[in-house]
């Protein structure tokens, strides 16, 4: 439970980070890039709770999340212009926010003992449902959608861990630990070392 | 309850397929094609069982949807190079998959004892968000927005139709299969013989 | 209660216009134009309900609403070619959506007893949601990102107003006007008069 609620705090403020990222590139004013910040933290997790049907929804019953969201927003308005790369940071942050929201959305299904394939549902649309609602609201291409890149990969090959480790009766903090971890280094060895799974193509690779 | 089911297995597998081909379109990897397959699959019926406070959603409480989805992602993964047309293909499967999922949706509502309104609502929402989401990730026009066919209209009719036979003390199936043959024809007959209604003119047609 | 009921159907009058207008823009036939209105008209507030598990869904339980949105369709399907400037009359319609929707928000999350920080955001959520879902199907820019404009944060400072005047001892009514009248005057002021706040800059301003 207290696992679980440290795994929310940390997905929110790293999504909040990389959506007042995508705010700031899109020029927005500072209650702007703080509506972007909340909609990208809290979007996968509510999306996830509506479906699970858990009421109050994670952040209405606890409105820190909204404050450390905005407080996100407001770091970002100040110091985003100090970084080099601001398409760097978004990358890599959106990486962690992925795997940390990928093991929120994994441990709340876990915890109410639903089937395996919602389990791996739930992380992968905690996971990634965020920031495809900061893309598609910013009219950014989808990190989701990026070719010869792995994402929705991570997030799912991080749930089906968590799921194994779960059955072989391992702990919740090891299991969504584990699945953090592989959604992480996935996502890194395929931003860093170009990892990828065979993508569709039009033509069959021999005539 | 069984037919209802069984229209909701119906409209899952032909959405999946849609999902997938725009997927594939897009070049995206297995998991992504999944991705995109239960995002369109589960979408309308989603959305409907949300407004309608329906829990567990229905492929929550049910998996077999999601194994369906991804079902169908495989097969278009390993196929889809195969056909002519995908485009064809996407635009006709469509047609079967907003039928059915119109169906599917005013039957939901017809056996919630739902207002005349809500019930049409329904099979509207149903048959045109799963769609309409997958077109808006994707970044492809929405269906929905086509110009000179008609697509909302056909769930509109089809949904009419099935109120005014529930009305008239018909059964289920029959009204329901009425429903999604009245969506269907429209939607044919659109593709096929350019049937539409007046659009809106920025000027009137005559000065 | 009966002020609360007013004010969404205001809100789902005035959007529901705004949405046929964006519909017309894209030329759509008439059912197409009333899609749009309703999605405009009760997205905002669907949303909140929703996240807030009012239930059953204010236009579920009230089809009503839904009436009003297909009226104001029609009225735009067969008037709006009269007008000169349709953008014109778009941007001010939603400015007074933004404002009774925003006062419609903080009113229902006020009635529910939550903490200031979800009255602030159903504010936000309720004014600003019907019209990105309106401008993220219809492909415009959404007007939530429009630099050098306020428009969140008018329903930022309207909702705040409100949460204040509550804590205050004054009643409802007052508070909700005064809500809707702070939001509208600061986005009126920034369409005539060109007020907004700092904007982020890429670079700082001196260096």
């Amino acid at each position: 439970m207290n696992g679980l609620a440290l795994l929310d705090y940390g997905s929110v403020l790293v999504f909040a980070l990389t959506g007042a990222l995508v705010a700031s590139r899109a020029q927005l004013d500072l209650v702007g890039i703080a509506f972007m910040a909340c909609l990208t933290a809290v979007g996968g997790g509510t999306v996830r709770d509506l479906l699970l049907d858990r009421h109050p929804v994670f952040w209405v019953g606890q409105p820190d999340y909204i404050l450390i969201a905005c407080g996100a927003a407001v770091l970002v308005f100040f110091t985003a212009h100090l970084v080099e790369s601001r398409y760097n940071w978004l990358i890599w942050l959106d990486s962690f926010a992925l795997s940390i929201a990928a093991a929120a959305g994994t441990g709340a299904a876990l915890s109410l003992g639903q089937t395996g394939v919602v389990i791996v549902l739930m992380g992968v649309t905690t996971g990634c449902l965020g920031g495809l609602m900061r893309d598609v609201v910013c009219n950014e291409v989808p990190l989701v959608l990026k070719q010869g890149e792995l994402y929705v990969s991570c997030a799912f090959a991080g749930a089906l861990v968590a799921v194994g480790l779960d059955r072989l009766g391992v702990e919740a903090l090891p299991t969504l630990g584990a699945c953090a971890l592989t959604c992480w280094v996935l996502r890194a060895g395929s931003l860093v070392f170009g990892w990828q799974l065979p993508v569709y193509k039009a033509r069959p690779p021999r005539r």
